[in-house]
């Protein structure tokens, strides 16, 4: 009797949890939304802006469907992709002028003889170091190789001028990534950066070692180059409250969702990322050429592959990453031409932090600073302000306090786009929103007319920033990329961006705080502080 | 009407749910325990053991319940105190003979002369340090001191003697525990240990530095001398399955559960260790003369008051710990007295692991390690490897793979007892239960009978290991101290011991394996096993 009491109670129990569960909690939660705050934008009155000024040109030859003027936006909560809604958005598909040869990184010619150089030296290299191999006793994996003219990263490198890495619909981009995901890895070394060390640790710096040791530079079958950041930790795991933005780990599901940011915001100054399950043993232990790399790896308690960082490794192997048994998650960055044939340089921030304890750094305290920097060379004249604003919006929403420099082509001068390179300090935690890194906006008050009518768009339901960022960060193979806290504080920050600017446009007016980076008849109303 | 609808759900479910949490389920849970397995102990039909053998005594001038023959449990389920009741119990009352001067570590004058002379090189040093304080603008916290012959570590001191580190009933050990809850903190330093590295890294040893380097020695009002642990990670985070038993971190919790497991043991071998909430602002930082000390205090990011260690500094801000703002749990370890009267010798354990990636020791790969170390010296005599294998089985209950060395009294030779020091590696994993451990137990097939009784009463509900460690545990002012897997860890590992014994007298008979450190007509029965 008692036992059919327990299994009526269960049963009821099921019942009225899956109820609750399934239909009344969603209803609640419809409910709460509908009537709820939430952004209120206005009607979409966007006319197409004209081609020119400094918008984001279109190559010629790339082909794109010609947006038609006044276009009519299906309702919030109409079905299908947003995100392929908002790419067809008619700021999304703004037309553009030819791209001259001076204004791209790399000529076809220029580029095919330097990477034929490349391949040659490769292959005298690989019949050099079997022989050795064969004699030391060392099993090297040796891959079919192939230098294929119509590789997706020799696309990608062509495809670099003077406004973004890439075009909105370049096709070499998700081919780019695809390749990163499967293709065949056929050889694993340290990066450049970890050579320049020579294994040594540089630890009088408290800024530079710290976690970058575990990065590696892969090469695929077809020569394309990637550079590899394996997973430290949990996507939930939160960056304790107590550490330096300076000590934090680098995630590589950071890397990943920052490039999809990127691509979102229309930015295009972050090489494509891509996740890959990389097999720790056959992909990098088996194939690399450098007997340090080697030295590194070990088997765990666990029976799992496992490395280390050479530089912290005689104190901590607390720092080694580990595959499960050889299967280790990671991000794979698409590298950029070399730097023999694409020179960068790298410029600190105006904004930079102060990488000690106590240290505070001059914009910290000056409230005026901003004053200073627009009189000085760069930034007292064309972009280069404007750009650094950018960043900051981009820093802002992933959280990164880490940007302590920033590259650009040499190539392209001082008007060249900023390079969003190294993003993997973002996402740390989703629930501070750390007001400091949009110092550039709010000291500034200086903003493009074309970013601040993207922030808006993507603000808008039918858009909304986190469900086009969770759409486009479900094509990774490695997804869930981004835990739903840290979607949902992509918004919270979107709204707070705008809010930095519409207390901007109350203290100066539009005409000091927007800058028209669009043909002047352009037309355009602040409904949302209106 | 559909909010009806969903607040009479909401409510059928609540009391649904409350009735099946609060009421079925415990119901379940006690259905299923008294029809499943469970140790299956007959009655308790030990007769009390007599005097003398190698029994642990009771020092003569402290006072003690008498326990009565054939004394009647109480019922499992009867109420009250479980610790009490095994406190009780005739196996924790065994009358032994009076200790000679001869058997205990100290004797009252000299103790009470070389603490005198302590104290005075205290208070010479407090006064010149004052004034060089005074002239380099130190702001350091005074304290009144005072040295009271009465203290209760001075009675542990003086309790100390050839069969353990302090009497079952000592009012001394309790007293202590509270003092080093409360007693205001007159100064803290490095310890001896990490003065002997002078600050450098040893990094040439995988070993030692690691995780080792945030302990520090505190000093008490009543020159009580404490070792303090910080807590260095959450009581629910696990060992990654990972990392090598040599690169654990260190936790104060395993620290505080040893000493009472160790106590409930019987084994008394652990020096009293009690948790406390340290400011490590005006305990620390405030009171150390140290400046090397001060040097590695810094506020975090999130405000806090942080430490770290000083040669892992230079790359790894991540190893500090940090106060809440300056409150922080930790483990303080009374001190045992100074090696210059009570020195100890430091004894590789012959189950020593090997501290490499690959390598393996003898005891992994020889089944008949056992017979070699048995005609070795001290072990070929004597009590020596049956204190191994206490200490074996003691380290399999907290899951510690980490014991190296043993420390003994070179007073007391070799039938003197094995300290149990350095516990804050236990309690890792509590889903695992590493066999390996217990190698000396099983490879060697031996067990003291007194320490097998204990055991076996441990096992029967009316004790219970976990519930008795839950309500020792209970007293300490940071409980709780274990989470409830790491408790029920503790039943199914005293299971596993006992399995591991019940193997050796199916193979080897009870005569070969169960040494009689009691009273041959001690009359005992393997109910557990019949």
């Amino acid at each position: 009797m008692r036992r059919d009491r327990l299994f009526l109670a269960a049963t009821l129990t099921a019942v009225f949890s899956a109820d609750l569960y399934f239909i009344l909690l969603p209803k609640l939660r419809s409910i709460s939304q509908g009537s709820g705050h939430s952004c209120s934008c206005g009607p979409h009155n966007l006319s197409l802006p004209r081609q020119g000024g400094l918008a984001t040109p279109r190559l010629s030859n790339w082909t794109s469907v010609p947006p038609e003027e006044g276009v009519i936006l299906e309702p919030a909560d109409a079905g299908g992709s947003k995100l392929e809604r908002l790419f067809a958005d008619p700021l999304y598909n703004i037309q553009i002028p030819v791209v001259g040869p001076e204004e791209r990184l790399l000529q076809v010619e220029q580029l095919m003889e330097y990477y034929r150089k490349k391949v040659s030296r490769w292959e005298r290299h690989m019949k050099i170091y079997s022989e050795a191999a064969a004699i030391s006793n060392i099993t090297v994996t040796e891959h079919e190789v192939s230098f294929d003219p119509d590789a997706s990263w020799l696309k990608f490198h062509l495809g670099i001028n003077r406004y973004a890495l890439y075009s909105r619909d370049d096709p070499a981009v998700p081919q780019l990534l695809k390749d990163m995901q499967n293709m065949a890895v056929i050889s694993a070394d340290y990066t450049q950066d970890e050579k320049a060390l020579k294994g040594a640790c540089d630890c009088s710096q408290v800024v530079k070692p710290s976690g970058h040791h575990l990065k590696l530079a892969l090469k695929m079958r077809n020569f394309a180059k990637a550079m590899f950041k394996p997973m430290r930790q949990q996507r939930d795991v939160e960056t304790p409250e107590d550490f330096f933005y300076f000590v934090d780990f680098q995630r590589h599901n950071a890397e990943i969702a920052a490039f999809h940011l990127d691509r979102i915001l229309d930015f295009r100054r972050v090489p494509p990322v891509a996740g890959r399950l990389v097999n720790v043993s056959g992909e990098v232990l088996q194939v690399t050429h450098n007997e340090d790399l080697r030295a590194v790896f070990f088997t765990s308690p666990a029976n799992n592959t496992c490395f280390f960082a050479k530089c912290l490794y005689v104190c901590k192997t607390e720092y080694a990453v580990c595959g499960s048994p050889d299967l280790l998650e990671g991000s794979l960055s698409a590298y950029l031409p070399g730097l023999s044939i694409a020179p960068r340089i790298s410029i600190p921030n105006p904004w930079i932090r102060s990488y000690t304890f106590t240290g505070r750094e001059e914009w910290e305290v000056n409230p005026f600073y901003c004053d200073t920097i627009k009189q000085m060379y760069p930034y007292n004249s064309g972009n280069r302000l404007l750009n650094i604003i950018d960043m900051s919006i981009f820093d802002f929403l992933i959280g990164n306090m880490d940007r302590h420099h920033y590259e650009i082509f040499t190539k392209f001068g001082d008007e060249g786009f900023l390079l969003h390179l190294d993003n993997a300090r973002g996402f740390g935690r989703h629930s501070q929103d750390e007001m400091s890194i949009l110092a550039p906006l709010s000291q500034c008050c200086m903003i493009k007319r074309s970013t601040l009518l993207r922030l808006q768009l993507l603000v808008r339901p039918e858009y909304r920033l986190s469900d086009v960022m969770r759409e486009s960060l479900d094509a990774d193979p490695l997804r869930p990329i981004l835990t739903e806290p840290h979607l949902s504080a992509l918004d919270r920050r979107l709204q707070k961006v705008l809010r930095a600017v519409q207390r901007c446009i109350r203290r100066l007016g539009e005409d000091e705080v927007i800058t028209n980076d669009f043909e002047p008849c352009f037309i355009f109303s602040f409904q949302l502080w209106s």
